[in-house]
């Protein structure tokens, strides 16, 4: 077993890694670090541990999380893994972090963008942005990968298809895009989970958002950056894309609405063997039948993304919707995925489950 | 008192009535029909009406309806207005009808969209679209007023200061559109009353849709029609536009977000004095403060509609945002509304409560 | 129009004040304090106040407060209502108290209850516990009012036909309780409204709320002796009653299920007869028809308390439903009922207005 | 691999059986058979199974069902398991049945209860109960388990240790009882996946469940006999118990809260105790720490259920609160829990993943 230290394991993404890898076949959790709850049980912290962990949280030491673990996940805030994670990659080991620190390539971006000077430029430029679909060989040779954050993941799993063809080695583009990129409109919603489990603000409050939907930060999100920045890693450049992020009453789950003018004249059908033949071998990317709309509770739990593919014939516009567990593919189980992928395990390993369903 | 007869009385627009006109100060129900709970106490249908109501659902009888009622509501199925309304229009009776019946002013467009071939098409070009802050003075004089439907409520009225500004009558228009009316998209999502009482379908059971969100008929809704009728009721003619329905674990409440290119340099908060001026006299139009969006949960049981205004000033686009109770402003209450300017009431007569909250 | 004051208007309570009386035909708000939020506008602080109050939140001043207002509602923190009361009370004021000051009428277990010494026995002494349906009389001539607690609403309405039937006078108690007190059990479940506005720990949160169930104090809830108050008003003492209060996951609405040892042989016709004799000449009070159980959400936004009776035959044991929205009938709706009481008005002023269904 | 066969396969325990069975590491399922959706693929009834299954639903064929696999779940409705049952048992095939059918033992009781005639009740008496806590060495010998229903699972193991301590064989009773039997009452709250996937009446019609609570079948559940039943295996007789299903906005979970009168002198802690020794070698039942209290959400789609124990000393009656998630724990889970131990497996076999939190 690869011995897994989990540092920052006390919100919902790390009490989601302990979910998954609990029934892991190759990783077992044996470091748990906290600053918050550091003396607390696990399953003092994580109702749903109790009878099944032992484990105690415990306040980050360096040392002896070298000493533990052989990979570390980071799930923490933005500003914290670039502090912690260069002693563990300079110490050999591998890392998944959950935080923004590692994503966005311009440290001058970064710094804009979430108003954090950037302390590890040279990481930054090492670490692979752990978008698998996107970048599965470069994150196999990888020590730091950089789990995409929640909504650009769905964003960007969305879109690629759209923006050409992969090459023979998996991962360049050819061929030509098949919108205009300018006409890129990303309508997300959100299940609350996706605010933390320490954002207590009145916002998150069970009668505030109980039965009722609303937006937030219309304009200037930050996940907008790292969308952008996908598109330009296809493109070259990238036009700025429009990305409304709206508070839904669920837990878990984000459902995205994609709008693009096509440049090609394409029905449904014709798109959406597009998105087919392009996730043909992705194995949690599933292309719906033609005419079926996602639905966030059928990824619940799951590591799976589900895609409905649309067209409007009157004036080509293409409608794309894509469903996922914000806590799973969104975070921790694209986080496992890519720490099975840096370990040369199956990729799909300990994530094979399907959707809570209902 | 105006006594107010109720056709189609079974459904959740048909209770929606009953309970804002028990609390209205100039009507008063006094004949309540219903095919499928004909001989059912009203309280027995509708249990908030016990030690409420007395009154009993009786199969419809026209003559029966017109000796009681003076003013009707007809919140029926569509096909089924066009069957009903002719005689009690000819009676004299003023009529707010609820189905798509009259709501399509071209009887071709009508029965593609609807499947229905109209019977009354002389009706239909006298029936006024009853969306009060597009069409108040026609509505005073009406005899017979086609509800809008909850989608199209929200939508046009994201949509209708972007087409132009009101000229000094108040219903005209003047000057320029200020968006590329190609470029409108509207990305909506409603409650499950929307899909009414007695679709009783796996579609709507609970725990299909509990803390999940989907989309559903992505192209081609009949609501787009509505819409695109208005948005041609302004500029002449309209594009096709982009009308993506959604289905949120909610009970009451639709939440839009309208998409459109501006053709003008404005910001947020000069695009927000365009929809603030324009909707200035609309006691029921609620132009939120910059920066602010609209929550389904802050307008339920009102007949308030709320709008945010944005724009991403990096592509010159906006973003509209607009909450209603679909089935107060956008079915019963705007019922109401539209009834008390044909009664010559006050158009806020017992529409007055805010939203309940939370 | 009597004038009237709020003083700790920013809770949910004050919020639904300011709901209920928008559409009151005899009270208006003229004058609302607040700790927290002074300085902010009404509609900033309940964004459904939005286009239809201009009011502003003030520090709590009582000169101010007496030269503006005739009555005042106090949905203030327990402790604060002590301070506040005495002055508008000799004053002259008419008081509706939402706190627990001023229903625990022994001094000492509302000390070793609420772990606060009480600075105004003397007025806990005069002061007259606010449900109405017990005290109508003493109501109507009060000057001060606390105004029952949301539990203890429910559950009292529940408990009393059992312990006996009103003497001719409306208040008293006749006959014998039908009922072995001792066995006397109250479980119930709350939605999340009932902790509060301010309360922004874990345990409300939306994901850890939402599409869960709990319960919380299983033994020794403060309201525990408000019901057990209650009790030996009408029997002179009372055993220890068993209170178990639950959280659902829902905004508002409390559904309580009594179970008490009949020790009269009464099926369930023959006690549901009990209780429609008793609530007789309660317009806010509704016994079902035999065999319905109530669903809080039938009485959602309204004044309502709907009752659903049942024995089980084989050992004589009565099952007492009941369901109301907390913050109306067991808090703001509850306290306008009292305060149109203590104005002289009808009982059911401003209250009419059936539940919001759906 | 063991060839795993499901009977009834388009329902919600279905549906969990194929999740749960998808990561099983011993259990393969080969055949699914199903009556109304016969001829679909299994991924276009249950959507989570898109890209995870290929199998498609069968008319229920017995001999083929025989030739695929070695054992079965039936999760079919009462009155069909009767049927389908003998040929495979008499064939030699382990059966873990999901219905009612084999649950009482007395048939005349069953008829009574279900209005069903019994058409096999040698295969009744045979079969055994499959609460694997009370029965486990039964059923590890058992060619036909019944498995228990979702409600009288959790109301037995919260009754079961106040019914006297397991002799050292471990199924046995020894010592005395320490409540009395007839005091017994269990209120339960229920989420809407127990009323299954094909009951779509308006009563779990989405808007008529959400945020809100009701009760149902107020007296004389048809649970209650498996209850009594349970209770008198342990005491040779069974007094009535009152038991009140209630539903719950929710999609998965049963809270169960158990009141019963002591009849010996034991607090909190010291209740507590004796259920930590009773449940000491149950891997699936967690009894919490001290005063702390079950989630439904604690235990979503695990087989674990949390026990909470408190005493009121004041009149010495117990309060038992206990969490399970209906469609694993209340049935699939347990179901292979049952067929685990059946084939010789260690009990915890696929079942070890913690609840999904949030």
């Amino acid at each position: 077993m690869i011995r897994v230290g989990i540092v920052g394991a006390s919100g919902y993404g790390g009490g989601e890694l302990l979910r998954l890898l609990t029934v892991h076949p190759e990783f077992t959790v044996v470091y748990v670090a906290s600053q918050s709850d550091a003396g607390k049980d696990v399953a003092s912290v994580f109702s749903p541990m109790r009878g099944v962990s032992d484990l105690k949280l415990e306040p980050y030491d360096c040392d002896r999380a070298l000493e533990l673990a052989d990979v570390f996940f980071l799930p923490v805030a933005n500003g914290r893994a670039m502090k912690t994670a260069p002693a563990l990659v300079n110490a050999g080991r591998k890392i998944v972090d959950f935080s923004a620190d590692f994503r966005i390539k311009d440290a001058e971006l970064y710094e804009s963008t979430y108003g954090i000077t950037h302390s590890c430029p040279e990481l930054l430029e090492e670490a692979v942005y752990g978008l698998v679909e996107m970048n599965r060989d470069s994150i196999r040779s990888a020590r730091l990968v950089a789990n995409p954050g929640c909504y650009p993941t769905a964003a960007i799993l969305s879109i690629l298809p759209l923006l050409g063809q992969r090459d023979a080695e998996g991962e360049g583009r050819r061929g030509e895009f098949i919108v205009d990129p300018a006409s890129i409109i990303v309508d997300a919603y959100s299940g609350v989970t996706g605010a933390g489990r320490t954002s207590l603000t009145l916002d998150y409050h069970f009668p505030e958002v109980n039965d009722s939907m609303t937006a937030y930060k219309v304009v200037g999100h930050r996940h907008t950056r790292e969308i952008e920045q996908a598109i330009s890693c296809c493109l070259g450049v990238s036009p700025p894309v429009t990305f409304t992020p709206h508070l839904a009453p669920i837990g878990r789950g984000i459902l995205e609405t994609v709008y693009a003018t096509l440049t090609r004249d394409l029905n449904s059908k014709g798109l959406r063997d597009v998105y087919e033949s392009f996730y043909a071998d992705d194995p949690f990317v599933v292309v719906l039948p033609e005419g079926q709309s996602p639905r966030t509770g059928s990824v619940r739990g799951s590591n799976y993304l589900h895609i409905g593919v649309f067209v409007d014939d009157r004036m080509g516009r293409a409608t794309i919707l894509s469903a996922e567990d914000n806590l799973v593919k969104g975070a921790a189980g694209q986080a496992i995925q890519n720490m099975n992928l840096m370990c040369g395990l199956d990729e799909t390993s300990g994530l094979k489950a399907p959707g809570l369903y209902p």
